[in-house]
């Protein structure tokens, strides 16, 4: 059995320590911290957990604790994965995995020091079963070499303290994520474009954008990134290669015929339409530490090249101009 | 330029009469008729047609007449068909060729007498692009020999006057009609179950019925016949064979993404669904007129035996039985 | 923590041995048995299991074993209940619940003796997102009242020892199951119905067949029940209601373009397109036994029901006629 | 009857030439021209038309001639459109209008001169029925204020003398009326950048390519445009708005399962993806030249944007640079 402790209570702490408590085989959590006790306390009760650390620091201090899941704010996970890292616990942060490249590469860093793989980011559509599958297909060559890449990243709406870069760093950088993954190779250059914005969206916010990525290889990969989207949370990707396309289908599982039209469900958020892909995330992270194998999800390399290619979009959305990126 | 006169002007004579001026290359409509004057006036007027008829036979004989098509009362097909025969014109009769299987019978030994093929029943969803891309795929052996067919065929309402044999010989008519066809085999046996009506229907209206057909080479096929289906017009039919199924696709051809739901459009009656239809008969019985060769598609024979095949279903309906059909 | 053990080292039963050990949170599996000791050992060896019990009284008899899974041959599934329910403990038999309505009804009386349930039975279809999506939006009245039900169940083949009757009580079965938790009515009278045999069938094998049931209330299920279909696994169903309808979609993730057509897969077998049922059941099988609150799966009743609809099918393959349910 | 005459009797030329023959009402082909003789004589004695001319200019003076079908190569197009306006006969001018900007303008100014439209430019797809509803679905406010529009335009190959600037002049031409048409506003910007070609296409061949459109208005459109697609003839189109998104449906009629998977055919070239569109393109032009008003499909004036904006794409093709669209 592998004990768990959850630095963070919010949406994404609270949803991981449900899982890991009620859905995975081989994990219990053991003990949750939050910087709003309340927080910590809610889930606690709720699971039925003993202990409550008042901060993540002594949370993986704790020897009752095999692993580590961090889903506290952004500006925390350097701190907490680097003092993971050190005391030798195998570790899955939320992504970001930092909230900048040159902290990402520290992180990078120091797990090369140790020696051996223990960062896992979460980058949970790699275990989403439609990318997984298109994944699949395209390394088994069904489209032939990929040429280019076509996503659409739609989000219903998005707190009031949502600005135009964290439609890149927070939503876009999924992406970034899947674009490294599915085509195998670096992106070397971004750029972003802003259409007039949507009036549904705050004063100020860019939304939507285009972002334009170009491969080490030469690929182009085009994302719609809209935060403001209302009418559902919709995530799109088609691959384009020399024999022909892959593309996700949208996860229907019923079709409704009335009222002159048939019509099939949207997901109305991330949780609802990745609710698997967590899951399959952490049952893979639980197994490897189980099995005392390295995690094989994504690493803090990825974590750090997702980083990197952020930043060059960020100053692309405020020049306007390709902006390379610096890996 | 073949001059064409059209009996009938309700709905179905003014989508003809329609059709044949302002979109079937070779044809003029030159003489309408209608029992009730002013419907036949409305057409003429529409079309700029000079010639108005008091009643179908004087028109069938009008010698500017060089071809007819019925679209009056089924009680008047049989001897508006004859009248056809007799004068050696080729008619294009709607659907039912007659109220009775007997009477049907007298249209085809009438046919035969004459030597050649002038007489076409109006089933004209042997030319909808779905149903013939469907037949040609089954014929090309796509899906092996056929073993079982599941239709559906869904009004949304119907006139209060439509009763429960009617839903056979009025909807399922063409159901009967493509299962001969698409299999290529007659119906021996019919079967008509009635579950608890929707509660939208009227009173005494068995409405939904299924119902069941028995080929000659042993194939079963079923038919939901659901004429107060409300959401929509709604045609399915899956041919299952021994190597996989063909199933006609809803014609939508736009999908649209909006509260939390994809969805397509279904036609909201039979001229929305069945126009192509509609307009591939006309031109395919036009054209054969053109070219002097004898019409190829559904036959009088085919007429009769729909009637053969929808009094088996009636008597069925009554029964609770099988029934056998006479042919 | 559920100790579970796994009586049956087959093809289910090491398929739920597995999703126990590897992928259910909560559960553990301590022990196993099998006829063929073979078999056991392969899934003990697999498993890390310490115990192999040379029969299923025996593992049910181990107080190591907190809960058992059965999933031996149909013929044991009676005496292995039973002797379940005079110990105690929760049980997840594998459909059919017994080989005979008589001999499941013994079971309902000695659970109902007993004054709580214990039994669960594998109709695991009640667990696949598709269904249970399908039947809460039934339930929430989004095509209003149901009139009629379609469906066809196709596997791609069977094992020669595969016989007419079969098709009904293996694999018809589950659709009998879906019928009544779908329309939450009982079925009264069945009816079976079969065309001329796919040349791919076993000589002798009455396949396709189409079944009709007729529910308490006066609802038409019309099922294809194929087990040389070929092509694929596939699993259809349409409900029809007064304001529409509600249909399964296939479980695809991904659509491929290439060769001039989009194709989309459909799952080999009945592990593919269940996988993600049979852990959902298993997960909530578990949890009630955690929790120490009844199951809320099916039931011995609706073991029961099924057998008795089976029985009544059977009854009507051999004589052709519609067949009364003894309930 | 309006009578027509067809210059060019090539693919395009001979395609109208039947359709307009066979297809279209109120129509009669009474002249065909071609450069080379037996091209024309081939359709002639196809449609038995009694009069070949030497080139066009004799049959656009014909007196029997009402109007004219140009389809003859792009660099006579400008001279044959100006003579029709000359001559006062309405014109049918296959894509692109002319073979730059500037001679589209004359066209332009001479119409203008004559006080009234005679010139229609052969942009088909605004009579393709998914395009049309569309637009009409679009204009009626379903999806809100369009914001951004995706599209994709492959071809399965091409001649090899197709560079890559006819990859924007004579494939993508048509999205750019297509973007024109559905947003209402002008394209004031294009850049085209190119990925790693595909190892399908001719050495030199810049293939795919990804044109970004920027508008009036600030809407932004992409276009991958891929000539060497290989798997089939694919146009895909969405639009995104504020509300949603409408999205165009491949159009197939027919879903065949198989082969563990369902596949829909994905039409192999234009004539077959665009049939209908040409039918109701030369069934409007001729209705509205049968009552003698002006017509009102794509104008010179479309004709003269659509090049336009293909210079500005070109240029940017050799660029790599945006460039802005002389208007
Ligand atoms: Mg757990
Ligand atoms: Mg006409
Ligand atoms: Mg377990
Ligand atoms: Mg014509």
């Amino acid at each position: 059995m592998v004990n768990v402790g959850v630095i963070g209570a919010g949406l994404m702490g609270s949803t991981h320590a449900r899982l890991l408590a009620t859905a995975i085989a081989g994990a219990e959590v053991v003990a949750i911290s939050d910087a709003v006790h309340e927080h910590a306390q809610r889930i606690a009760d709720e699971l039925d957990l003993s202990t409550i650390h008042a901060d993540g620091m002594e949370l993986i201090a704790n020897p009752a604790v095999d692993a580590v899941v961090i889903a506290s704010p952004a500006a925390t996970h350097e701190p907490y994965t680097l003092a993971c890292i050190e005391v030798g616990k195998p570790v899955l942060c939320e992504k970001p995995l930092a909230t900048s490249a040159a902290a990402a590469k520290r992180i990078v860093e120091a797990e090369a020091a140790v020696g051996h793989r223990s960062v896992t980011v979460g980058f949970m559509r790699r275990y989403d079963p439609g990318y997984a599958d298109l994944k699949a297909r395209l390394d088994a060559g069904a489209i032939g070499a990929p040429l280019l890449m076509h996503c659409a990243h739609r989000n219903p709406s998005v707190h009031p303290f949502f600005d135009s870069a964290m439609i890149i760093t927070d939503s876009a950088v999924h992406e970034i994520d899947v674009t490294r993954w599915l085509l195998g190779e670096e992106i070397v250059r971004a750029t972003v474009l802003t259409p007039t914005p949507t009036s549904k969206a705050r004063e100020g916010l860019r939304d939507p954008q285009l972002l334009l990525f170009e491969t080490a290889g030469g690929r182009l990969v085009d994302v719609e990134a809209f935060v403001s989207a209302g009418y559902a949370y919709d995530i799109r990707c088609e691959v384009v290669g020399e024999d022909g396309t892959l593309e996700l289908l949208p996860p229907a599982t019923v079709a409704l015929r009335t009222d002159n039209a048939e019509s099939q469900a949207i997901p109305p958020g991330f949780r609802e339409r990745f609710g698997t892909a967590y899951l399959h995330e952490l049952q893979a992270w639980i197994h490897s530490i189980a099995r005392g194998s390295e995690p094989d999800g994504p690493s803090a390399y990825d974590g750090f090249a997702a980083a990197a290619v952020s930043e060059a979009a960020v100053a692309s959305l405020e020049s306007g101009r390709p902006v390379d990126v610096a890996l």
